[in-house]
């Protein structure tokens, strides 16, 4: 695998080549690949790490600071992870192929409409080296070519990761080109990453806001963006308030950085009295930093932590980080209202016993995952049943919530006549 | 329904408010609007008409010629026939709220993947004003709000059509808002619809290339292009020769206008001379030009029709009329190599006995639909037992082939625990 002197437009018109070939892959041989790319992570650890402690000395010198640097180390623990995540996706059933209806129509003709790989996919990603393997398991699973873009930072890191896997696939009957690297590059390289129409079918970017403004205004190959994650919890009149207080707390805290946590609290006036002493008690022990309007400062009582005021920007803002905004609300209209317009249509909850105000917010509320008597952390490929995913979709076409095998496919029709023409 | 006063912003933004209750409608308030639209169209069939003659006289006026006035024309059985299609959209199954899978996890959890409207659907297309209640109707059945954008030179019945619709919903329970059209007005309102982000959820253009193209540029809204239809026949060497005759009959002159008809006919060479000699006259006989390479002008043998040299940009060329190339290839392989090359990834056909060769067809023909053994003209909703149609789309994201009523649609997860936190 040659990444140094070609440009992303050569990487991607061999990554096209290859897609035809790879589609047609049975799925004995995509998984054999898949588990001689786990083998393969195994036996080269120790290239890997020496590659990633290039990385990581660069990282120093050029102090990036240590969340960065701690996302971009690999251990020989995380490389076993990736290699276990490896095995899981040749686990999963092979979406290629699967007939998702059909049948004979009266004339006789037989239509099926049946799932086939998008062709090629390029994912565009920040410091984790991890998602080179991640991505191109479920891409090759999926009988997908991709094309991997990750940042200058892990240069190393992913240049050795990327070969391991497309070694090891080659070894395995996978064709040559069907699991690349472009490395390092600016907004330039990027921009022909992204212009690439009718070689790539698409791009999935992940990583932060700026990322997803430079694609914006230059691609012209369909982009899946996963947009941000402001999630609500609303607890209602009737909602059980024990584990009402549990489900905000493992909503925000259990890991606050990720998208499907939540970033607002609405209570049902009814109960605000009621529950909020208690639940911000909780909140503020688990060092999170409230942020509240009038009502919820009246209802907090006597005994409250230190509340701060939400202004008008906080209620629409994913903090990402232990802060979570709190409003008292007069019905679950009112509630629907508040998450249409500040929301992000990620991830939003109700918690109720009743059933009239469970179906009214599950149909009033357009997310991409409602939930009803759930905390809004579950919105996860793994967690869904899906297996793996490569991100979430908060976009309505084509693929919505977690980005996972099927989502990686399209489908085409397929029809089988005896010699029939149109009257 | 006052639309002159009003940007295409405003049109949208009362859309999207109108989108909200128009998702929750149940199906018999849908159905009972729509027969209201298709009784209505009878009723006020003379305002129809009225308005149309204005058309059609600015037209003549214009110079704006036969093809496009026959186009633009509406008569007492066109209204009669639009009525009846509505009636048809009607009858069909209610596609929003339909389970598409789901069950209960492992940790009890309830996750369903629910089919629910877009939003907000913009449908900008050129003269025919019969799209105009097509596109609401179709829009209507699957719970989006709809803006439409018609062409000037079919402004009075655009208008006309679209209040009538407008009107018979509302009277029917349908909110107000969700029927709209946007008249007139250039590039710079095309513009203003293309770019309601987070207001519009998709726009689907019906239309030549020029209308495409102006969208490409400035669209922020997804976009569902209908891309042109370069539609092969292949005809086997193993083929049934009289059905294929008749096929590529069918496929080429049947409805020579639209992008479901076959632009190409490859022959194999065992059987060129056999078949090639018998369809080409037939194909003569029908009016067809035929610009041919040099094997198929060999094999045509001493009585042969006049042929034309094909060029290479005949092959990659949707003529929609009565022009086809024909070219002769040794193998399946080779005949797959053309479609993917010349193709536009529409409709391609195999005529072929041979299982092997149909299998290995279909498999590397990534088209939005491949066939065997029949014409491609079937590529169409209602053909395919969807109903009706609102365009063919050749992208591989969404939508793939006809956009019917399901591909007017998203999904949302639905997730029902019991107080479930994520360990």
């Amino acid at each position: 695998m040659a990444t140094t002197t070609r440009t992303p437009a050569d990487v991607c018109r061999a990554a096209k080549a290859a897609s035809r070939p790879l589609a047609a892959l049975p799925a004995g041989v995509k998984d054999a690949a898949l588990t001689a790319i786990a083998d393969a992570l195994l036996l080269r650890r120790d290239e890997i790490l020496e590659a990633n402690a290039r990385d990581l000395d660069a990282g120093r010198a050029a102090d990036i600071g240590s969340a960065l640097l701690d996302r971009l180390t690999l251990t020989p623990e995380r490389i076993a992870g990736m290699a276990e995540g490896v095995r899981q996706v040749a686990a999963l059933p092979d979406p290629v192929g699967e007939v998702l209806d059909g049948g004979r129509l009266d004339n006789g003709l037989r239509v099926e409409r049946v799932r086939v790989p998008l062709g090629v996919v390029a994912v565009v990603y920040e410091a984790r080296p991890n998602v080179t393997i991640d991505a191109a398991a479920l891409a090759l699973k999926s009988g997908n070519a991709i094309v991997l873009r990750g940042s200058s930072t892990a240069l190393h890191s992913n240049a050795i990761l990327a070969a391991v896997a497309a070694e090891a696939a080659e070894g395995a009957g996978v064709p040559a080109g069907a699991i690349s690297l472009v490395s390092g590059g600016g907004r330039e390289e990027l921009a022909e990453l992204a212009t690439q129409e009718g070689v790539v079918d698409l791009i999935i970017p992940r990583g932060g806001e700026g990322l997803k403004n430079a694609l914006k205004g230059v691609a012209t190959v369909p982009v899946i963006f996963a947009a941000s994650g402001v999630c609500h919890v609303y607890v209602d009149a009737s909602a059980d308030l024990d584990a009402a207080r549990e489900i905000i707390l493992n909503a925000k805290t259990q890991r606050p950085g990720v998208c499907n946590a939540a970033e607002t609290l609405l209570v049902h006036s009814s109960v605000a009295a009621t529950f909020l002493p208690d639940a911000l008690g909780a909140l503020d022990a688990a060092d999170v930093e409230l942020r509240v309007d009038a009502r919820t400062r009246a209802a907090a009582g006597d005994g409250a932590p230190a509340l701060l005021d939400a202004t008008d920007e906080d209620w629409g803002t994913e903090y990402l980080d232990l802060i979570l905004t709190v409003g008292v609300v007069d019905s679950v209209a009112e509630a629907i209202e508040h998450v249409v317009t500040y929301g992000s249509g990620h991830s939003d909850a109700i918690l109720t016993e009743d059933l009239a105000s469970a179906d009214a917010f599950v149909a009033g509320v357009d997310s991409a995952a409602v939930y009803v008597n759930a905390s809004t952390r579950f919105t996860d490929g793994a967690e869904f049943g899906m297996g793996a995913e490569i991100g979430i979709s908060t976009q309505k076409l084509h693929a919505r919530g977690p980005i996972g095998l099927r989502e990686l496919c399209t489908y085409k029709y397929v029809v089988q006549g005896a010699g029939h023409v149109r009257p």
